[in-house]
C-alpha cells in the first residue's frame, strides 16, 4: 500500500528538502488556507504567499494541489494512488482479498492510525475541515476510480465505502470499544472485506 | 422502531411528571456524573444527590439507570428494545429486510437524526463521553440479544454493527459528503442492510 508520510513528502525532482522550516511553514500555511476556506477554493498561490515562498517550492516538497491536502490534512495514504490498484482488473471476491491485506496493513500500522484518529477528531469536531473533507473525496478519489466502480453512482459508492472505514477507526480508536479495539488488523480487515468490497463493485440494494 | 424521546421518557407508573425543572435537573446531574465517572462507576444514587431528588423519582422519570443513560447521553432509540426483535425467528435476509425498515425510520426522523449526530460529536471529542459509550454498549445491548446472535464473538458482532451505523452517520450528517448526505433514508438503509445482518448474524471471515 503507497502511502504518504508527511515527513518523506512526494519529491518528483528528486533534489534534496530545504531547510525543514520551509516545509513546515507551507504545511502551517496550507492547514490555515484549507481550514478556513475548503479545498476547493484555497489557491496554492495563496499558501505560498502566506509560507513566504515561491509556489514552485510547494510542488517541489509536496506535489500537487491534493498532495499537499492529504499531508496537511493529515492523511496517512493517498487514495488517488492505492484504489486504483485495488480495483485493477479484479472480480469483487478478489477486490475483498486485496482490501482484506491492505486495510490490515493500515490498521496495523501506529503511525497511520494516529494521524487517521486526529484527522477523524478534526473531521468531527471542526465544519472547516469537514468541509475540506467532503470537497475532496468525491472529486479527486472519483476521478480516480470512476471507471473501475460497479454501476450506479460511482462517488456513493465511494461514500458508504468511506462510512465503514470511519466507523472502524472511530470505533477503533476513537470510542475504544471492545472487543473491537484489541482485535488484530487482519481479523479486524477480513470482518469488513466483503462490506468494502460490495461497496465498491458489488449490488447496493 | 421504539424510541425515547427526552421530552417523553419512559413513565411506568403511567403517572403525570412533575415539573421539568426537576426532570432537567436529574438529567444535568446524569450527564455530569456519567461524563465524570463513566457509566459502570456513576451510581443511581450519587445522581440523586446532585440533583436534590429523591432517587426514586429517578425511576419514575426514566425507568432504569440504562435508560436514564440513554436519554442522558442523547441516544434516540434504545437499542436494547430494538434488537431483540430485529433478531427475532428471523434468517440473516430476514434480518437485513427488517434493518432495511427500522434504519429508514431512524435516518429519516429529523429530531432522532439531530440527536445522533449530538452524541457523535460529543463521543469524537469528549474522551469521558468515549468511555461511557464503551461501557454502555458491550455490556447492555450484549446482554439483550447475545442468544440471537450468530456464532463466535456476540459483542464484536455489536461492534462491527455499531461501526457500520456510526460510519453512515458521520459521512451523512457530521461530514456531510455528497451524495450520501442528500440520498433518502430508504435507499441509504437498503445499501448497508445486507452488512449490518451480516455482521449479527452471518458470516464474519
Amino acid at each position: 500500500m503507497s502511502t504518504h508520510k508527511p515527513a518523506k513528502p512526494a519529491r518528483p525532482s528528486g533534489r534534496r528538502p530545504g531547510p525543514s522550516g520551509t516545509r513546515d511553514a507551507i504545511l502551517s500555511a496550507a492547514r490555515r488556507r484549507f481550514a478556513e476556506a475548503g479545498y476547493r477554493r484555497t489557491a496554492l498561490r495563496a499558501i505560498a504567499a502566506d509560507a513566504g515562498v515561491d509556489q514552485k517550492l510547494i510542488a517541489h516538497y509536496f506535489g500537487t494541489k491534493q498532495q499537499l491536502f492529504v499531508t496537511a490534512i493529515g492523511l496517512p495514504i493517498d487514495p488517488t494512488a492505492v484504489l486504483p490498484a485495488v480495483l485493477r482488473d479484479a472480480t469483487e471476491a478478489q477486490v475483498a482479498e486485496r482490501l482484506a491485506w491492505g486495510v490490515a496493513q493500515l490498521l496495523g500500522d501506529p503511525q497511520l492510525h494516529e494521524r487517521l484518529v486526529a484527522a477523524l477528531r478534526a473531521t468531527a469536531s471542526e465544519p472547516e475541515i469537514a468541509r475540506a473533507m467532503r470537497e475532496f473525496f468525491p472529486g479527486e478519489v472519483l476521478a480516480a476510480v470512476q471507471d473501475q466502480l460497479g454501476p450506479g453512482d460511482g462517488a456513493l459508492r465511494l461514500n458508504l465505502f468511506g462510512s465503514q472505514l470511519v466507523g472502524i477507526l472511530m470505533g477503533r480508536d476513537v470510542i475504544g470499544v471492545e472487543p473491537l479495539a484489541s482485535l488484530p488488523p487482519d481479523q479486524v480487515a477480513r470482518a469488513i472485506a466483503p462490506t468494502l468490497a460490495r461497496y465498491l463493485v458489488g449490488d447496493l440494494n
